[in-house]
């Protein structure tokens, strides 16, 4: 083991096998997932080539090897379950994109929630063994987040009892879903049901893209890959055209709207249950922004403790970069900020499945809520997270701009959670109707329940935003309970002013709609706020629940380093209703300064609790063993260009030109 | 035209054409840099291949030929000053990265800056010929911006008259010069001197490493390429690792230091006058940070104005999203970010030439403060912009995640700019210890002149640091010129603040160096807020240049904006010291708003105004002819996965995986 990681491990105040427990939910499941996670990392199928040395084709090639191996190994582990499946693959072992991926997390999943039972005997079984390797194309060119704008028609002829698929203009081309371009030979489609002549709204359709056997696009499609990206190199995204293309009226998802054979339309009995899918999503994707944030966190940190450079005293040995206070100001509170998320993943996760099985028993009473809050959540844990990602990789100077750092890859894998499944700007927005609902509601004298109770304290009879949030309070600076009650009013005070203003533009313009957009800004920063605020006070809570008292220290540094830290950066909205007092202010930034000392020592060990291996963080300067500098020298010579002592390319352009100039 | 763009352009306000002179400084420039431009854009051999379906070999390979070719172009044109290779190119022409580039923009320079008359003569005709392809070796694997780290050894040998160069270390090896790893045969390297038994510090010596002719690495060099990084595919950034490697004494460039035949060492007069290209380099890079921004702005912006999606009121045609507030709100505060960093990166061009003529008088005088104010607006402009970049290629929506919006290229080819040529944090130390040095001085009684001014007007004798900045002050948000002083107050109150966090640590810790560390986010802090405020004010001053009555309008309206969005950002900070109150930090926000809605009409030709054909935009979104959806589609079909209508990988891996479950 490398020596300063080795001393660094010796001199933490905790043991880190204990966080892990903590993180996992419990010592069981910690051994459950490493048992998981060794059945894949010890096999040879599965040894870490080097992605970043491959084409473009290459890397699709490894990663469809992949997948299908995958599929094998979770059939041996016995995960059959698609929710399992999601969870499982995505938490513990999946360090690379999957082009067979949403066969199992969309395809299987809406045939379970959407399809019949005769559907589900009919296609079931074939697409869990990869006869019918599915993908869920919903998106086009010129629609993303808004759903209602979709193009692409599914025009119902009685005659044959069919369905006729049309991508009607080159903007309803369906853009984007994953393993549609070269993978897959069937793909649900979202399209715009048309019967009688009447348009019914997006529907879901089970539409054969390839023929089985040959592979080849049928007659009527027109298939590929979208080309290059960002990132996401190992997936076929891919684009869907449709002309005049026949399917079978047992083709549509019939679980709840239906068609009759003589076309007509029976619509379902309730549209909420929808919802179900995009919550999880959207839930799970709150705990995959902690984990990526875990992960450039423990790279960076690792490497921040290995390298040495520059000097605070003249004469001495260069320092570890991580005893530079700049550098813990740049990743202590993101390490704290990626224990924050940790727990509100784990909150979500609990909540949805609480708020599943009441959905079972037919109590949707809390969807709404929950709904509003995985939509703010996801956009404000992914935005942290993206920006806290490029701000672990910076950290890492130079070497963070190599693909050794592995940090490149992380970001350009992470930021689409920024965009898909919901653009985060329109999710704040949603959020945002969610409290000014509750907010009309309180206001119209009912109370309400849930993560906005706090809007239940909001005195009434206010006019101007200036003289919101009076409330005579005395912050606790090192208080976690103390500093929940700041961000509560943080959010109070700026739900309310988003409502006032809403309610002043609602009175000068002629639609609410109009008010509506020109509130927008101020409507994105309460959701932020009442986000913001929730972490904060899931954090918090989560103290309680700690038992070890070496564990429950530290936390509470990182969780006070958290709350500081973003009181900090947002002061003016603490300052504006006096939430806090200049003074108040100062002594955060000071006290920030004394927690990053305090936080110092454990930095190693709190990254080591995530426990990722070697070969998860698919990095070289986020390894352990021996010398990093040595690694990094071995994996430069692999790079293609040195395959040859002199390119080619020499040859062709320079040689010529060194003789004719 | 694309017909949304067509009306937006009609309705603007002003002429883009007369911007465009302000930008480039006058009619005369805009109408030279179109010359040069058409030059290279007209000719076959600088078509616009799209990169980003090659391999990286494919990549390096036309990043030479270009290279190149440029070298004629540039002969042909009659550009031969160092100088002005490196403005014309970078500003007008590149979209691309160059392996030769550093040939010109570093080999040459240093070697004229550091050689003397008889070593220019020696090497300056045939690297100027491109028979020496050189590069500049300084950075190292363990060591970057803390130059006195660097471990390379070159030792005298006076019975030889040689010097002999070596890689004693792992982390010696010279690291991430550009062009090293296939294309140079030459490379200046810096190396510790060492004569006589004594080490006398870095020096720059000229070390072939390839042969001439065959290219092949000469015996004692290791030399390749660093392996895949997040951007410059087309780089061969390189790595170079001597093993008792000989070259003749006059190899090292000796303009100013120098070793005699028998080892005695001459120390150089001055050894200020080496900053001069490391101010010009980062004086550089603020432009490089206004133009990488504004080719984003130009993207995000047109693709606004093209892209309709959503609703604002139920049953209307899908608006643009530009019309949107939150996407104003993302875009148009960067918008006016461009147009400040445009503007203070002519302000710096101006003074480095300025003090360069200074210098040349022997008058050193002003470099103190450029070298600071340099290091400092280079992190400042280049954090900003690559912040900036992703929030514009993020307002694209999914398609902004596509090569195809251009955006993920300009990010990863901005993004190093906050690491090399200096790490941005400790840039910005550099700039705090000059403001600490002229807080002291005024403290001392001293009056400190230049952009630091300010300083003088610090009533002393404070000690509180909340005390500090209660000067008695109205802000006027309406006025560019009160938002300036607004500026300064904050500036001063925190450089003040961090002076007395820093005498109260050096009275508290045993060294000084201790205590500046423990000050250093308050340091930085501080100089961002310098920063800030010079930008502030070099935007304001410009504005009182320019004539043209409606541009006077539109850039008036994007100053405060610029202003007001920085004061909303930081509203703390502009709170706390009192320098505006709760009510006009209220008021800002609505003003914030308000200027959206009067930018919002200008938007396309403000964009326009900077002058970018689609081809250096490199960027279908950014297209402005027909139909970017039908450019899209013709786009994507040319991705490397759809060379075949069935990819091999299925054939391999999915077929046999049908079967067999």
């Amino acid at each position: 083991m490398n020596q300063d990681l080795r001393r660094e491990r010796e001199a933490a105040s905790f043991n880190p096998e204990l966080l892990t427990h903590v993180l996992d939910g419990s010592p069981e499941n910690t051994r459950r997932r490493r048992e998981i996670e060794n059945l894949i990392l010890n096999d040879p199928d599965f040894q870490h080539e080097d992605l970043n040395f491959l084409t473009r084709s290459q890397r699709y090639e490894v990663a469809v090897r992949k997948s299908a191996n995958m599929v094998k190994k979770m059939r041996d582990f016995g995960i059959a379950d698609p929710e399992e499946i999601m969870w499982f693959k995505k938490v513990h072992l999946v360090n690379f994109v999957e082009p067979v991926g949403l066969n199992y997390s969309m395809f299987i999943p809406t045939l379970l929630n959407q399809g019949t039972t005769a559907q589900q005997e009919k296609w079931l079984l074939s697409s869990k063994g990869l006869q019918i390797i599915g993908t869920y194309a919903q998106t086009e060119m010129g629609h993303g987040t808004h759903l209602r704008g979709l193009e692409t028609t599914a025009t119902y002829d009685p005659e044959t009892q069919e369905f006729i698929l049309n991508s009607p203009t080159v903007t309803s081309i369906k853009w984007w879903p994953g393993g549609l371009g070269k993978t897959s030979n069937h793909a649900i489609v979202l399209a715009q049901l048309i019967t009688k002549g009447k348009c019914y709204g997006l529907h879901a359709f089970i539409v054969p893209i390839r023929e089985i056997g040959t592979h080849k696009p049928l007659p009527g499609i027109t298939v590929g890959d979208i080309g290059p990206k960002f990132g996401y190199d190992e997936m076929d995204n891919g684009y869907l055209k449709m002309d005049n293309y026949r399917i079978p009226r047992e083709n549509m998802l019939m679980k709840y709207a239906q068609v009759k054979p003589d076309g007509t339309y029976v619509k379902p009995v309730s549209n909420k249950l929808t919802y179900g899918t995009m919550v999880f999503v959207r839930s799970f994707l709150v705990g995959e922004a902690a984990r990526s944030l875990s992960k450039a966190c423990t790279i960076a940190i690792r490497y921040s403790a290995v390298r040495h450079q520059s000097e605070i005293k003249p004469g001495e040995p260069e320092p570890q970069i991580l005893d530079f206070q700049t550098q813990q100001y740049k990743l202590f509170p993101l390490l704290a900020t990626a224990y924050a998320f940790q727990f509100v993943g784990a909150y979500m996760k609990e909540t949805y499945h609480r708020i599943n099985e009441d959905i079972g028993h037919g109590d949707l009473s809390e969807l709404p809520e929950l709904h509003a809050l995985t939509a703010g959540l996801k956009a404000f844990t992914s935005w942290t997270t993206n920006a806290a990602i490029e701000a672990c990789r910076m950290a890492c100077g130079g070497h963070g701009y190599s693909h050794c750092s592995g940090l490149p890859n992380i970001y350009v894998t992470f930021t689409p959670t920024c965009t898909f499944e919901g653009e985060n700007t329109v999710m704040m927005l949603q959020t945002a109707r969610f409290l000014m609902k509750s907010y009309d509601q309180v206001h119209s004298g009912k109370l309400v329940c849930g993560m906005v109770s706090y809007l239940n304290d909001l005195p009434t009879q206010r006019i101007q935003p200036q003289q919101v949030a009076v409330w005579p309070t005395v912050v606790d600076i090192d208080s976690p309970d103390s500093l929940t009650e700041a961000y509560k009013l943080r959010a109070a005070r700026l739900v309310e002013i988003a409502a006032k203003n809403l309610q002043n533009e609602v009175i000068r313009r002629e639609s609410k709609e109009v008010a509506w957009n020109l509130t927008s800004v101020d409507l994105v920063r309460a959701s932020e706020a009442h986000c913001h605020y929730v972490v904060v006070k899931l954090f918090s809570e989560k103290l309680l629940k700690i038992q070890d008292k070496s564990i429950h220290t530290v936390l509470r540094n990182l969780c006070l380093l958290y709350c500081l830290y973003g009181i900090s950066q947002k002061a003016g909205d603490f300052l504006q209703g006096s939430i806090m007092t200049e003074s108040q202010i100062t002594q955060v930034n000071q006290r920030i300064k004394e927690l990053l000392t305090a936080v110092r020592p454990d930095a190693v060990a709190l990254v080591d609790a995530f426990d990722f291996k070697d070969v998860t963080l698919g990095s070289v300067l986020g390894r352990y063993d021996g010398n990093v500098y040595e690694h990094l020298f071995e994996w430069a010579k692999k790079s293609p260009l040195n395959k040859a002592e002199v390119h080619e390319s020499y040859y062709k352009h320079l040689k010529p030109l060194q003789s004719k100039l």
